[in-house]
């Protein structure tokens, strides 16, 4: 069965393609403006950091519908009544707009374009689902970083996931994001080989019980591992298995505690491994980790060198869901350019090509954002909002993770306590939309309730 | 930037490999055989639907390592003192097993082996992190699908969610899963073209919103699509959309809503069409749906004819992660035969290789099921799992996905009711362990002390 190309045309909803047909045949050859943003803060989120924009325009450089896949498209019985000409457009498809964008780590809150989309309607349509896929799922995993790493408190952390990630690529993306949300590296081996993060790993539970001999296990891993062995050590009894190591005198790299009372674990077994002259060897937690149970465990004065997190974090499972979307702000048809903008009950969508202001205070700390319209002047501002991709090519290389990385540790040490807090939700929002963009609000509002005749 | 290969080797964590080496290097040439299995129950679940097994097994049999992966591997620290015994082992790594498991659809209970693998430690233990990847996201995605198809009652459920999936791939695999667990089809075309899934969708807000005129954009979409016109009427307001189409005169496959009171806007739309003489136009919903919402739309007696399901169904969002695990359960080692079990606190793991015999009424109603050894017998039990694989090679053919969505429906309708309930959660397992079992779990706990001398 063959597997659906990376870069396919129709790894998107089908309504992308039928509105694509929609436009063809009606000769709407207009081009149009799209944002991407967040509507409102998930649970237990008070920030949230940009990522995923690499895979996105790896798509938006990459995508084509195959004569195959245009074939299959030919049998759905929604294009029956659909002639040669979109299946002939569909074969020429290539993406050929402007993006702008943050850069991946960028701190950022509702409300704000993180990426903008300018291209011939179809082109910008068809973009939507995999935009949506690539920038929803690792914006929502480095967020969960960010705050994981954030409760590490400088101990190092390592992303755990795979296993419990949504299938293979899915881990793969997860240990990148993880990595520009603040993890130190991953156990994925290919995220390794594909984006040079850093990896680790030792052994399993399932190492330890092939062996007849708890001790003989270890001492076989040291065989062969002398400098690098972290060995595991909860499988039977932690203590035992600490004594064991301490009396076979072949000192390991570190020793993990994958289940049990970590704090006291970890305090007993700091203190043997020191009354050992061991005091260079880590101490290593894995085991249902995330950011609450992190913090109480350092609040607790737990000796623990490094976090293995796993599960909670490449699911975000206190908040496994975001809600990026992807909303029309602007469309040029036939030389007239019209801002569009939506208001269905509490759902507004601001219209125009916008850009985000970012204000500091003399420290350096961060004071405030104001969404404006894209031409629009403040005084010390930074713009977050950058052209990374004209006429279908990228302009800019590709994320460099370190520094993603650090732009986001930096950007989060730059917020106020009250928005870095990782419990209790923020009340007012830092984000303002400028006076420019609020007129044109009220003028699209009129025109569109004259237009739309309600 | 080159994309992992699908089926790299590389797509395990780093562990899986260093104890590669382990074996490799200590000649440790045993053959082991793990299961794979849940736990415990998540919250709110009574029963499991398992999916992923097709792509558990393309990964099994496709598995290899290229020249390049082993050059990467060669460049990690915690290989720098491995020779080249073990690269040339990876080299020519194929995986050699045997799988058994239960076909996609089955509904299972915790502690329930739903796939065993039996092979060379190191093939069985390089292949956990892809099995597990597979198998916990689609069986999590396609239990939850159960459960919404189940509060949908016979009304059509339509996968409708990549743009919030974890990445292209994941929501391809989504709605494979979905579609196991009932959903009739998926908005995913590449899922349709790759797995023959009925694909659905038609217009978005932005079609109406890059159009000056709301019945302009209705009657351009009617003059491509004439006979498939699902018509969305909720950008502005619903029932001015709704007369607007009905003043047109010109009849559309359907209406959908995606957002607001679903219940009081599908009344009074099935009123207005049934009065424009238009008895076959559907009403579809979208927009924030689960089970619940689902449940309570049709108990108010809303006449929605079918329901869009994404983010709460590609997310399983109540119950975010399932925790399938992968179990050393038997080592074959020189010629003699070991049963693996574990102990730590709360987390038991029956030893040996695995049967689950079921049992049912004679009205054909589940029963229960028993976990015992592979070779027990028992009257009238359906035993649950088959060989899938012999020497690395799939001895049964692919999943049909229309026979795996068919037994996943029979089955749950064989549950009993405490069972089947979609808010209670059970008191009792219907599931227990064979005196067989619990014998051998005695006699592994007595040996397990004492060659862990605790």
């Amino acid at each position: 069965m063959p597997h659906t190309p990376q870069y396919s045309g129709l790894l998107t909803d089908l309504y992308e393609l039928t509105m694509a047909a929609g436009y063809l045949e009606t000769g709407f050859d207009a081009r149009a403006t799209f944002e991407l943003f967040v509507r409102s803060l998930p649970p237990r989120r008070n920030y949230l950091a940009a990522a995923g924009l690499d895979q996105a325009l790896d798509f938006l450089e990459g995508v084509s519908f195959s004569g195959d896949e245009i074939a299959y498209l030919r049998t759905l019985p929604v294009f029956q009544a659909i002639g040669d000409n979109f299946f002939d457009y569909l074969a020429r498809f290539r993406f050929s707009g402007d993006v702008w964008a943050m850069p991946e780590g960028t701190v950022f809150f509702p409300g704000e374009p993180i990426l903008r989309v300018t291209a011939p309607v179809i082109e910008a349509q068809i973009a939507e689902t995999p935009l949506l896929a690539a920038i929803n799922f690792q914006t929502m995993i480095a967020s969960k970083a960010a705050r994981v790493t954030q409760a590490a408190a400088g101990k190092n952390v390592i992303e755990f996931g795979t296993r419990r990630a949504h299938g293979t690529e899915a881990g793969v993306l997860a240990a990148r994001a993880a990595m520009i949300g603040g993890c130190l590296g991953t156990s994925n081996v290919a995220a390794g080989k594909q984006f040079g993060i850093h990896v680790y790993g030792t052994q399993a539970h399932s190492w330890i019980m092939a062996h007849e001999d708890e001790e003989e296990a270890f001492r076989k891993f040291l065989d062969v591992f002398p400098d690098q062995a972290v060995l595991l050590v909860d499988t039977y009894d932690v203590h035992a298995a600490v004594e064991k190591i301490i009396a076979m005198g072949r000192k390991p790299r570190g020793i993990r505690l994958d289940s049990g009372d970590f704090a006291a674990d970890s305090k007993w077994a700091r203190k043997r491994l020191d009354q050992a002259g061991w005091k260079d060897v880590i101490i290593f937690a894995s085991g249902d980790l995330e950011e609450d149970r992190i913090a109480q465990l350092l609040a607790e004065g737990s000796p623990i060198d490094g976090f293995g997190v796993g599960t909670a974090l490449v699911n975000s499972i206190d908040s496994p869901s975001l809600g990026v979307i992807y909303k029309l702000v602007e469309i040029e048809y036939r030389g007239a350019v019209r801002s569009a903008a939506k208001f269905s009950r509490e759902k507004v969508t601001y219209p125009g090509k916008k850009q985000v202001y970012r204000f500091h205070r003399p420290d350096g700390q961060f004071e405030s954002d104001i969404i404006g319209l894209e031409d629009e002047r403040f005084q010390h501002a930074e713009k977050l909002l950058q052209p990374v991709m004209t006429g279908g090519k990228r302009c800019l290389p590709r994320t460099n993770l370190f520094e993603a990385r650090d732009r986001c540790r930096k950007q989060v040490l730059q917020l106020p306590e009250q928005l870095r807090h990782l419990t209790s939700e923020l009340e007012s929002s830092p984000v303002s939309h400028s006076e420019q963009l609020e007129h044109s609000l009220s003028e699209a509002r009129r025109r569109l309730q004259a237009a739309a005749r309600i």
